[in-house]
């Protein structure tokens, strides 16, 4: 058996992060991480006829600049993982049809980039395929007429609010070539506090993210400050401060927690409120920034770790919870 | 490396299907598999107060139960990879989060049951878990109200259209065990015709369907002629016909077709046009009256093609195709 304690999967074949890309939209290119993103659109409609379609280019396009940046073309790509927010995956399944991958749809909330990761990595340490790519996308415009309100509406969203991220990022992770290796992943459970507030995502992640991080550090033995960074998916700055506080509970002192959400955007001067969110918000932090600190061995031993809120408009409405997943990756540089 | 040819792998420690468990709901149980389920409902809602959490105790007893069959208890799980059609697949995440295991989100629309098989099985074979649940689970009401138009709306539905399936079936994959092995999979490409009608969903799954299918024997150079039975997911009679005449085309002659959601329904007598559709069909058909006949070897080696209509009320909307999938899983008494 490859796993280590209760959750955790050991890939002793390491498998290697050998493509990445990352486009985002014109307000996430007005961000503190303009630099690092592959492309920054001049308008988020990216010249398509509606949000969602611009949504599903998003990811055709950082799905295939991912696959040439690794020097590969589409033939040799075994397999895709993706997903996205979309009712029933849509951007994933329209944006990828035409590349004729075998393709495995997954949904994982905002933890999406994790669990494609995850998965893709699993399969290549297993030789299962030898190039596969692990890919998401969010779009602001889309999520927000489906989750909450059409834009034309005009509503105004409270502090503990975050914003989607326009948004996608897409990695090629190998049996064989240069970059990070991805050493042991942890698959999360659903973790359910019995938060309701749709417009505090970040209250009702944190605890998912706290276990998975705690049951990677128990299964493993490994110390928390042996990590340059822990980076979590869009917690926003409510979910980073109450992360904090969960694990410093049990007992976990770091500096090192650092949150996508909380740096594609500068709060303060872009209005980003809590700060990003979506599947495109870590997708596309880790594929940019995230991924040229790797490279230049800024960061040599990081865990990453997407967390989801697993709800609907429908169940909110029921009076349901928001019950949250955390998936983790850790990735080296050796 | 596992992969044989272009799509297929190989599962060389041959997973075996240890437990299974099968729900529907009153329609279903009045066709003529009744005597296949595990449990039949008195009444679509199981007592609780909306159709949605109605559909999340259906997975919840079928993956309760299959664990159970399987001679386990939730401790011995190591992980659960489901999805449903619900929007951001909540019947999985609410009926599922009591469980406390480490859980996948997937969407493959209604080739879910399959892509949930073909994950777990790659799991288990390549030593990453011991005993993986699959599982999934459809409501009729529930996507009804969510696909087309609220039941209290009283629409009617062409000859062409498919009913959705009231049920759930659960499946636990282990290392080792008694049961029906999972020999070769493979995973489905995205396949997009240009069928454009919601109502014809047959249709747009077929071709999906002949082209894993046309893959599998392809990759393996296996007779066609040596399974017992090729059974497709819900393609139901229209996209039975189609499926018949594609691989006519391409030169396979077969008289082992069947399809689940002809299988679950009397077409005639319950009034269910072109017969049953939805995650739950392929899953409950599977997880019972197929199990049965494995178990008693009347079927000693078959096909398993779940297959999914990638679409939603908005792409649908904005005048997009219904593109199609399908993932096979090869399943041998031996």
């Amino acid at each position: 058996m490859k796993k280590i304690g209760k959750q955790t999967i050991s890939l002793n074949n390491s498998p290697v992060i050998t493509g990445w890309f990352s486009i985002v939209g014109p307000k996430e290119g007005e961000g503190p991480l303009n630099k690092y993103f592959d492309v920054v659109l001049e308008d988020s409609v990216f010249g398509e006829a509606s949000w969602e379609k611009a949504e599903s280019k998003l990811i055709q396009t950082s799905v295939e600049g991912a696959i040439s940046k690794a020097g590969l073309s589409i033939n040799d790509i075994d397999y895709i993982f993706a997903g996205d927010l979309l009712n029933q995956c849509t951007s994933s399944c329209f944006g990828l049809r035409a590349l004729n991958i075998s393709f495995f749809g997954i949904y994982g909330a905002c933890s999406t980039m994790a669990e494609s990761m995850l998965l893709s990595s699993v399969f290549v340490d297993g030789e299962y395929g030898e190039n596969i790519v692990a890919a998401t996308s969010s779009h602001f415009c889309s999520a927000e007429r489906q989750f909450r309100f059409p834009l034309e509406y005009g509503g105004t969203r409270p502090e503990t609010s975050q914003r989607t991220v326009t948004g996608s990022g897409a990695v090629v992770i190998s049996k064989k070539g240069n970059g990070p290796k991805i050493k042991r992943v942890t698959p999360g459970k659903i973790v359910d506090l019995g938060i309701k507030d749709a417009n505090n995502m970040g209250a009702a992640m944190a605890p998912a993210a706290a276990d998975t991080l705690i049951a990677f550090l128990d299964d493993t033995g490994e110390d928390i400050n042996s990590y340059d960074m822990i980076l979590t998916g869009d917690l926003g700055k409510i979910g980073s401060d109450l992360l904090k506080e969960i694990i410093l509970r049990n007992g976990y002192k770091t500096d090192k927690l650092y949150d996508c959400g909380l740096l594609i955007f500068d709060l303060e001067s872009q209005d980003a409120h809590s700060g990003g969110s979506g599947c495109g918000c870590s997708a596309s932090v880790l594929s940019g920034y995230i991924m040229q600190n790797l490279i230049s061995k800024r960061i040599r031993k990081m865990l990453f770790i997407a967390t989801g809120a697993l709800m609907s408009p429908t169940t909110t409405q029921q009076g349901e919870n928001i019950p949250g997943i955390a998936h983790l990756i850790e990735i080296t540089c050796d």
